[in-house]
């Protein structure tokens, strides 16, 4: 293991030094916590939660800020942050209106987040939440019962992060992310395993030439390996998956999300965004907002995920491109 | 080699069609041309140029956009531009205001980037340039004489495109650059080699336990190989050596980019931006601006960089907070 750390059992903790020493401007940790939480938030406005292991970055303390989260609780790498946590960043974000969650599907964040709830209730605090289950590859996986939660959950802060900042009620983001969640769907390919500081190899191991379909953000096995192709065949695979998994129509409206799992050079996440491209037109598809870059990764994997949201409510639109002011949107 | 590509020989060509269908709101791609154009320029005010060879995404095309550059000519990968293609990104920027160019110090660049002012000049376009050498670590080296240009070339891009967007002229512009260029230095360390895909391999090899400080943002060779330390000490290396070059004193103060080469994930940067942090501390240093994540990569080298921008003018700093409209900023 080559890594630019310093003692492997405290690289959250670092981090999040570093990350609130770069953006001060924007976002503070609460003591030594792994609660990062937004400067500015509104009296009166719905508190936005996410959070889960550390090892995604610029998930989830990227995405706190104006329009998006008002904290994120920040565990040891691929680890589910505890109740207790959970319970501070809560209140951190709880400016009268209550508070919402959008929690990954792994079953450490479902249990932590919902014992938090119970917690928070018990102290007056409303709080609601969604599960976010966008990952079409595999049903039940090591960590998951039901399908895992991946990139597309930053899609979710953005657009419930838009609707609490225009002053939406707690019930009015709960129906909103009840309508969405069910409608972003996620699947990747990854070149390379992650590797965990404290264990210090990777998860996995694919050989020179080997790909591996459907591979979770911390290593969960996927569908099918096999060799290398080139992209416009990784392209198809994942979009084929995708619209069997939408049963898509021609002139169907989605947004994109093309995601980077950590060590994925922009450039190749360009030509895969282009082949995708020339496979959505074919299918008559209309894409209304893309997005490209590292969002949800899983420490230094290599490769990607692609993210449709099939925009049914065109308020999911306007939240997507709704003014925005944190870290790494 | 692993990659998410198609033809190795058609990596700039298919990366940029998926760039400017991504980001198609802020730039066009002129024809089929390495040439990436703002969508909105403003009559009367200078144009602003930079490029290179690609292969150092996002830099220089996600730099394109209101407060920055007018347009970015990208060269095949590690190669540069010809003078024609630079011509033509010329007469894209060109608003009737003169045209100016970053460039960043490669011979093969200074020589193009000179050529085509040249010939933009017979066409009545005024045109002004600077040299960027922020990359203390070598002099001379396997493309450049003097020092070669790297990660700092992007806050020249910030500062000048603000004052650009101000409406600078020609004249004022290159004035602050050539106050400004001399006041930014950058010092990197790679953990592995560049792999570009038409070679296939990368440039060079460190082995598993190995880093090399000083490396060039084409895998140019840095000044002491050695086995991977602790981040602490690595920021040691680089700080140290950017105090000299500074000779700072107490109470100086500097902007600071932590800038990761490519496949280094956001967990690194933030610890050794924390790092850094301290040892700047200790040195009594104020840092006003703080920036960390890849903006001038060496396609899938791991490593960083860290500049330093000494603040001797108040513009700078609120040049660096300036609006801006871009892809990558």
């Amino acid at each position: 293991m080559k890594k630019i750390i310093n003692d492997a059992t405290a690289v959250v903790d670092e981090m999040l030094d570093g990350l609130t020493y770069a953006h001060g401007d924007l976002v503070e940790r609460i003591n030594e916590s792994g609660i990062i939480v937004a400067k500015n938030q509104t009296k009166g406005h719905v508190g936005l939660i996410s959070g889960g292991g550390s090892g995604h970055e610029p998930a989830h303390a990227g995405f706190v800020g104006q329009g998006m989260l008002s904290a994120a609780v920040c565990g040891a790498v691929f680890t589910s942050p505890t109740p207790d946590q959970i319970l501070e960043g809560i209140k951190a974000a709880d400016q009268g209106a209550g508070v919402f969650l959008i929690i990954k599907n792994y079953s450490g964040d479902v249990m932590n987040f919902d014992m938090a709830k119970e917690l928070a209730e018990m102290e007056d605090i409303e709080v609601d939440f969604i599960i976010v289950d966008d990952d079409i590859a595999v049903e039940d996986s090591t960590y998951t019962a039901g399908k895992r939660g991946v990139a597309g959950t930053v899609l979710v802060h953005k657009i419930l992060g838009a609707a609490a900042d225009q002053g939406a009620s707690l019930s009015e983001i709960k129906a909103m992310a009840d309508k969405l969640v069910p409608q972003i769907k996620t699947i990747g390919v990854a070149l390379t395993g992650a590797t965990v500081p404290e264990v210090g190899k990777p998860g996995f191991v694919l050989a020179d030439d080997e790909i591996e379909f459907g591979v979770g953000i911390h290593g969960e096995p996927g569908y099918r390996r096999e060799k290398i192709a080139p992209s416009k065949e990784l392209a198809k695979e994942l979009v084929m998956k995708l619209k069997a998994a939408f049963d898509w129509k021609k002139g169907d409206h989605f947004a994109l999300l093309v995601n980077g799992l950590g060590s994925t050079p922009l450039m190749e996440q360009y030509i895969f965004t282009n082949d995708v491209r020339q496979l959505l037109d074919e299918e008559g598809i209309v894409v209304e907002f893309k997005k490209v870059g590292d969002f949800m990764t899983a420490i230094d994997m290599a490769g990607l995920s692609l993210t449709l949201v099939k925009l049914e409510d065109s308020k999911w639109l306007e939240n997507l491109t709704y003014k925005t002011n944190t870290i790494a949107w």
